[in-house]
């Protein structure tokens, strides 16, 4: 049994479930499920997808979470970063509002699920560490501006598009005389209720006795009374008459179950921007889960989290719904309103089948300047300065990869946004990691302690030099310390013996051992003994087992101090018999 | 003066330059260029280009590097591996012969000389850290099979192609019918010649007491030997009537100056091969350069290096020459023949010009078999099996990254070879450092020491987790420390403290950073302490400028030890005073 609740982690909870845990879920699931059918047609919609996709997407995914996924309380489903990604993959193959660009979908979908599966078996998860936070922070920043600016034209009633800002821009500044008035009040109106909601809504609510905690759902609430009353308006005045473009039509039922037609160059064309969206999806969605588990000292297990995500995307794309992850305001709605299991998620996706059975025809007069505004009010709270603030005080290299990732996502568009800040987060940290911190050190008087000699007054001698590294050798360093011990005996005639101290040397790699050995040599051909002090446990045993050590020119000592006192006997060794040799001539 | 010296290395030498120095040099000038002469010849050939490129490329490129180059001894010139680089470069953009693809080489030694500059200038040397030992040896090694199974064609006397071994052989494989059995003759003798002479030849004059050095000069003569020897043959046998492929007819005199027709296309084309070019270049010259400098205690300076590289290729790009780089065997012979300074290469540069003007007549009748065998022998030395052997047994993922090296060079050519092997070194360097070291540690009884609890018995207590992470922390190693510190909270429900011992961090990126905020976070929300300890100088310097020791649920101690004890005697003060409300509680 412990093998099979490994692969299927929801048979550590199912043997224990009980009445309290089920009234607690379904309670979360119904809350989840009023604020998941406003976001899962408005994040349709952002991914320039029909309504109805939305819904699909938000069934079967969540099931197929419960069963493999490990946290107890992520909410599966569309999010807005995952939807304008697939919004840019698919709109470079197909044409929004075509059959191909719904089937481009529904692949990338199966594509990032079967990747995602991939990744979680073969252990693969530490690919997602490429993406440092100052690249995942400004990468969503950059992307929630984007999607904002990206939903005005549903707020101004305009045609338009663009994946890029100056694309957007334009496409905006070309359609200003066209603004539709209705479309543009109702555009307002919900943003300043939303809003309003967000801010004022709940200490209201407190200030009248509403429990806090109830007070904080209605707020969360707000956009499916949103949604309630801009169709009865647009129903009432009969907006979609006068211009204010509606959802339209949504078919009523469940989703059919099937694989699309595949072809090999649409896999093929998809495969990189599916790698993409897999990595921003779990990097997003185990963070959550993380710091969700982390409050109820639960765990989730990465690994076997990306194949929770890998099954909902292939549940998605077997259920024509498109690429989901785990999104972090529906989880931590569904964290405080009290859901114990997955189960609950499970409750949710009934709910959604629900209202994708019977809600669905009371939808079509639903304006979507209202889904626009809902999706500009939760994406602006992913735009977050204060850490592109932080970020620029604590390092200039992160902040530079930062900047980057922003600039390019916002100019270039999404894809080339992720890659540049990956490469350039890569760059910077070799280039750090390439000039480690390197010190000349020398005694402190009446210690065995060795510190810098530019920081700290200590003795030393000009035929030893003590030289620390404080990094681990590896290919990006090793010609570094070549360049900076050849500049040291180049510099000073006089130097008998170079004693390289290891302490803060967690590993010498390949390289950094030839290096080792090439500086080893040219020492020796100038007639310089070389030693090494300090060295780790864990990389002595592999210097042991290599030639490094026979061809030594010197010795491996304990302690910086050992190494200094027994060369500089050495030294003394050999001054006092040169003097006895001159004296012995003297004498002859 | 010192100023300009910087910048023309050249002024250092130049001012005490004397007589005994300028017969030194003088002498080794006219060592390596009777080993020059074939050498830029066959290397010429292998390129793809006409013999007298070769030549031309020997000349000018010297004179620069005289002037800007900082070694005292490099030989520069036309080299085996770069030879091969410009004629797969190359020959992907015209075909072999014809006027294009001289221009394209041309214009390739342009771009890499104008790369390497601005390498220098922008202090780029680190870029070439990007190649780790065992990628550029699995290159050169898989470069030097490549170059010796190309040249079979020119043995057998068959005509052929092919830029990967499976082409070679396809190609080969095709023509065997059409061997010209006086060329195999001719090859095979040659290849005789000069692999006796390498092996025996030396020994063998020692024998009859010609002293050392001069032995070894006239061994390293044998290619010229083999160059007049067949040269006689073809011409008293009238061997090119018999099918003999010769050299043919090279234009006689000096190269004309002046810039290639250049066209955007064409350089945009190169851009790629160039950047390779410059940096497989600028790392072999780099490495030979700094050998010899440590001989005699000079020093080189790796970013002036760049300058002086880069000049030399400007130069070959502007005389009809092709790209160059600092060779490793002509570089040890210039210096064991005695070169003090720089002038010897202009002396050099001198001779290789007087060559093409007065022997090139003599060399029209050169059998192609004499340079292909010439190239052979030289490029075996380049294949080093044992360094395969010796990376295989120190580093499994060193390994993994030249073996793919090797492959894809051999089998995908020698461009993919070299970004394969450097992403998949970067690729295994992060997944390494991504799971570091980490230890729970325990006090050595007895002690102020904490030591791993897996290797060493020592004392723990279930309610302080000491923690020790041998890495620096950042964005590819953060999450798993996320990850790690979580899973232990979730097993050890009695816990009250977590101690970070960062005896081994010496940096904390912004990632790390965010990292800890989060697990402390994330451990607040638990009800847990959160210490760190042995915070390095540097380290805690940066993180005093954030608000993460403001949040910090715990504190900084100096020592291990320091922390243990001080939050252990929180423990009991704790649990006294919970004892004390429990028996308060009794009495009451």
């Amino acid at each position: 049994m412990p093998e099979a609740s490994r692969f299927f982690p929801f048979l550590h909870w199912a043997r224990t479930y009980d009445g309290a845990m089920l009234s607690s879920d379904l309670l979360a699931a119904v809350i989840v499920t009023i604020m998941l059918i406003p976001q899962s047609l408005a994040y349709a919609m952002l991914a320039g997808l029909p309504a109805e996709v939305g819904l699909y997407a938000s069934i079967l995914p969540l099931v197929a979470y419960a069963i493999f996924g490990t946290s107890r309380t992520l909410a599966v489903g569309p999010v807005a970063v995952v939807s304008l990604m697939t919004a840019s993959a698919v709109g470079q193959i197909a044409a929004e509002g075509t059959l191909d660009y719904l089937t481009a979908a529904i692949v990338l979908a199966l594509l990032s699920g079967g990747m995602l599966v991939a990744m979680g078996i073969f252990r693969l998860g530490f690919l997602a560490n490429f993406l440092s936070h100052p690249v995942i922070s400004g990468f969503i920043t950059a992307s929630g501006l984007l999607i904002a600016a990206g939903q005005l034209r549903h707020i101004l009633g305009v045609p338009g598009g663009g994946n890029t800002l100056p694309e957007i821009a334009m496409s905006l500044s070309g359609h200003l005389t066209a603004i539709n008035p209705a479309t543009l009040a109702i555009g307002i109106g919900v943003l300043a209720l939303l809003f309003f909601a967000r801010k004022y809504l709940k200490p209201l609510l407190v200030a009248i006795r509403v429990p806090a905690c109830l007070a904080d759902m209605m707020a969360k609430a707000a956009p499916i009374l949103a949604v309630a009353a801009t169709v009865a308006l647009a129903t009432g005045l009969d907006l979609g008459a006068g211009g204010v473009a509606l959802v339209g039509e949504i078919p009523q039922g469940l989703p059919a179950f099937g694989v699309p037609a595949l072809s090999l160059d649409l896999v093929s064309a998809l495969l990189a921007p599916a790698f993409l969206i897999s990595v921003v999806g779990f990097v997003e969605s185990v963070s959550v889960g993380q710091t969700l588990a982390a409050k109820r000292r639960q765990r989730i297990d990465p690994d076997q989290e990306l194949i929770g995500l890998g099954a909902a995307n292939i549940a998605a794309g077997l259920s024509s719904g498109y690429p989901v992850t785990g999104g972090f305001a529906r989880s931590v709605v569904n964290f405080d309103a009290g859901a114990q299991t997955p189960a609950a998620g499970v409750f949710t996706a009934i709910g959604i089948a629900l209202a994708a059975m019977f809600l669905t025809p009371l939808l079509a007069n639903l304006p979507q300047a209202t889904l626009a505004a809902t999706i500009i009010v939760a994406v602006l709270t992913l735009v977050d300065l204060g850490a592109v603030r932080r970020v620029f005080a604590y390092s200039k290299s992160d902040f530079a990869a930062m900047a980057a990732t922003i600039a390019v996502t916002l100019g270039w568009g999404v894809e080339l946004g992720i890659v540049a800040g990956v490469l350039l987060s890569l760059l910077l940290h070799l280039y750090r990691t390439s000039k480690p911190h390197v010190a000349i050190v020398g005694q402190v008087p009446g210690t065995e302690h060795y510190r810098n000699v530019e920081r700290h007054s200590v003795l030393t001698n000009p035929e030893i030099l003590s030289i620390r590294v404080d990094e681990s050798l590896y290919f990006a360093n090793s010609r570094f310390l070549e360049d900076t011990i050849a500049a040291q005996v180049a510099d000073r005639p006089e130097l008998k013996h170079v004693i390289l101290m290891c302490s803060a040397v967690n590993a010498i790699d390949a390289s950094a051992l030839e290096s080792l050995e090439e500086i080893n040599r040219r020492l020796a051909d100038a007639g310089i003994g070389f030693h090494l002090s300090e060295v780790k446990g864990p990389v002595m045993d592999r210097l042991k087992g290599t030639e490094f050590l026979e061809h030594l020119n010197g010795e491996v000592h304990l302690s910086q101090h050992g190494a200094v006192s027994e060369v500089r006997s050495q030294c003394q060794a050999r001054g006092r018999s040169t003097m006895d040799a001159a004296s012995g001539a003297q004498a002859r």
